[in-house]
């Protein structure tokens, strides 16, 4: 007979897998190969920035109270005494009437307090092939100068842990000296597909039978989680092998996806698979769509989920459940998909007793954020998922909903987010 | 004497070296290792989705003809003929009376119309152990049965060139059995540092001197652009030297990099090695902070650009000019950086003649989107750029800009815009 399952609700589901995260490990990189990464520890300053104060214009230092009496009709002239580029230390002190020609980015000399740009100098030599320069303006002490640790004092925190290493990230590691970055070591997701009905990619069409989109659709979303997938090919429906096949690779992965054989049909083996493994199951029905058969089960220190077979509830159910395990594991301190506000672009007519996750993409119009349903809303449809950014959360009721309604929505290409379930 | 330059707007700018770009070129690689990449032709359907009918639970298939007695006293019993589970075929045509017994995603009987789920079925077996069923509610014809094309039809464009890979395109190019993708192939851009004062990473602060972080930042940020880096190492100011580096460079790339050496300064020597290249300068002084002093030019079929030394204005110079002509090779058929409407967070009071692009980072709130400035916003500054996921544009003119304006905002991290310059 068919076994009668209780539904619980997304936000209990969440909280049930969010009680089993666990840390994760780090581990030092190359700065070079450090893209996308996480920060596995705060960078702090350790010196400050700029370290030393230095001109931000090619022109001349000099001491401001040498201009006091500058004016148009009245240019001050100065003796050039060096001639400094950037990287090049200044080795000689202003004294009154010196100035030092200096290029962006190099050091100020002792004595000068100020820059006059080039456009605002006149340059020539005296008799003796002797360089000077004069000035019609006034100068204020500290113009033009960036002075140490302007932009950042030592011991500041320039990016915190678990940050993802961007351009500008990197730049900042770069600057700091960093060229090996600590960073969060990527969790090794196992991805198994079961079903009698999957054929291989690169096999030809036959009768009852789909090819396996899920395997490769989840390993794509463990690696936009930011983690590593060890795919372990495709099960029949048979119970020892599938078993033997599933027991051996939980020791191989820190997370066990598989997809299929969780619903209560008469193939469905996983039920039996996680009792025969002496699994806990967290949950195995739930009050949402798609993906109302998805399950979680815990087996020692290991989730192993049992997700849909059918490919959009599968991708909702890796997103909503899956990926914050993970990012969690990779010190992201928002492990959550973002949630925003958005209006719901299209009407969505048909109410749904359960909450609802639409496979949606966001548009922008004039300062407004929408979300767009992305195209056949039912779990079996993959097509639609090609055009997916985000999922519009619709909550279960007895009535539809309109263009223009506020709506949640959750961004799946966005980094970080709190939980709001 | 300094050279005088003429700064042409950003508008004016953008379309000189649009009018450089150049196709592509293509590549296949295997499905798996496909994520990001751009598809270099429209995937069209093959074949319909589902290929069979299909039934979306596990139930029985019966004729729903045979129903239209039945009800709440008056259960109508089928024979059991046959039992399939997805990836079977069924072998036997329903005649009235008879039921298959049907698991999700398995292929519809010859002569059944409809499915009953499990939950609404009886079954029992008679004193010679065969099986029946009975329900006890009218079936329409096609009630719970996913009719082969009604997804997708044969021909259907599914996705178009240019797609970025994401886990659901992923998904659809395994369903219709693309195990090798054909997708753009990665321009490779040279990169070459430019200044005395740049130490390695990995070396000590000396006087005077900074570290190179432009360097990983500009790799950082092609690689964000789905292309690859030749990272030909720093050069000190001298002509020589730095003209035969860069003149080899220029054989093994699509476009190259320099950074710093590109102003008016006594040791930037770019100007002097575009003329010995006999490269065409495309400008070199724009209307714009920061990176005023960037510059394009054309040696042959390639572009160089020269990106200013300071760090916030090579980010912006490479986002701005860059970017776009890489994503055109990458077949992106919206290569600029997309432009959206946005609140401006804070107050931004100083004015400036010139379009400011400031360094920011998107936040939503309540349905709108606002830009927040991401921190001291000056071309030398590195730290600002970590926090920075967009470019809000401040147009130039002789007033400020308060908090709440209406502002147009470019983003980094999204993958498509319009040339809206």
């Amino acid at each position: 007979m068919v076994e009668m399952r209780k539904p619980i609700q997304v936000k209990e589901a969440v909280a049930r897998v969010w009680e089993q995260r666990q840390e994760g490990n780090t581990t030092y990189i190359p700065l070079i190969e450090s893209d996308n990464r996480r920060l596995a520890e705060d960078i702090i300053a350790a010196h400050p920035v700029p370290t030393f104060s230095k001109s931000p214009y090619d022109g001349f230092a000099i001491r401001s109270e040498d201009t006091v009496h500058a004016g148009r009709n009245n240019p001050i002239s100065f003796k050039v005494v060096e001639h400094i580029g950037a990287g090049q230390v200044p080795q000689k002190q202003l004294h009154a009437g010196e100035a030092t020609r200096i290029m962006t980015g190099a050091q100020i000399p002792a004595g000068a307090d100020c820059i006059a740009m080039f456009e605002i100098c006149q340059t020539y030599e005296d008799d003796h092939k002797e360089s000077y320069m004069s000035i019609k303006r006034k100068m204020e002490s500290g113009q033009n100068i960036i002075e140490e640790g302007s932009e950042v004092a030592k011991g500041d925190l320039l990016v915190p842990k678990g940050t993802l290493i961007n351009p500008g990230v990197k730049a900042v590691l770069a600057t700091f000296g960093y060229s090996q970055v600590k960073v969060a070591k990527k969790p090794i997701v196992g991805i198994i597909a079961t079903g009698t009905e999957l054929l291989d990619v690169d096999e030809d069409l036959q009768p009852g039978k789909i090819r396996n989109s899920n395997a490769y659709m989840i390993a794509s979303q463990v690696v936009r989680a930011g983690a590593d997938y060890h795919y372990f090919g495709k099960l029949k429906d048979e119970l020892e092998e599938s078993y033997q096949t599933i027991a051996k690779a939980l020791d191989q992965v820190d997370i066990l996806i598989t997809t299929g054989g969780v619903s209560v049909g008469d193939f469905d083996l996983m039920p039996d698979i996680y009792e025969r493994l002496g699994a806990e199951v967290l949950f195995n029905k739930l009050a949402m769509r798609p993906g109302s058969v998805t399950t979680a089960a815990v087996a020692g220190d290991k989730i192993l989920y049992g997700l849909s077979g059918n490919p959009s509830a599968c991708y909702v159910g890796f997103e909503l459940y899956v990926r914050p395990i993970l990012q969690h594991k990779l010190a992201n301190q928002k492990p959550f998909l973002k949630r925003i506000k958005a209006k719901l672009a299209n009407d969505f007519p048909k109410p749904n007793p359960f909450t609802r996750f639409v496979r949606s993409y966001i548009t922008y119009d004039d300062g407004l954020v929408y979300a767009k349903p992305a195209g056949i809303d039912k779990s079996n449809v993959v097509t639609s998922l090609a055009h997916t950014d985000a999922l519009t959360v619709l909550p279960g009721g007895t009535r539809g909903f309109k263009a223009g309604d506020e709506v949640d929505v959750l961004l799946l290409d966005d980094q970080e987010g709190q939980c709001e379930f």
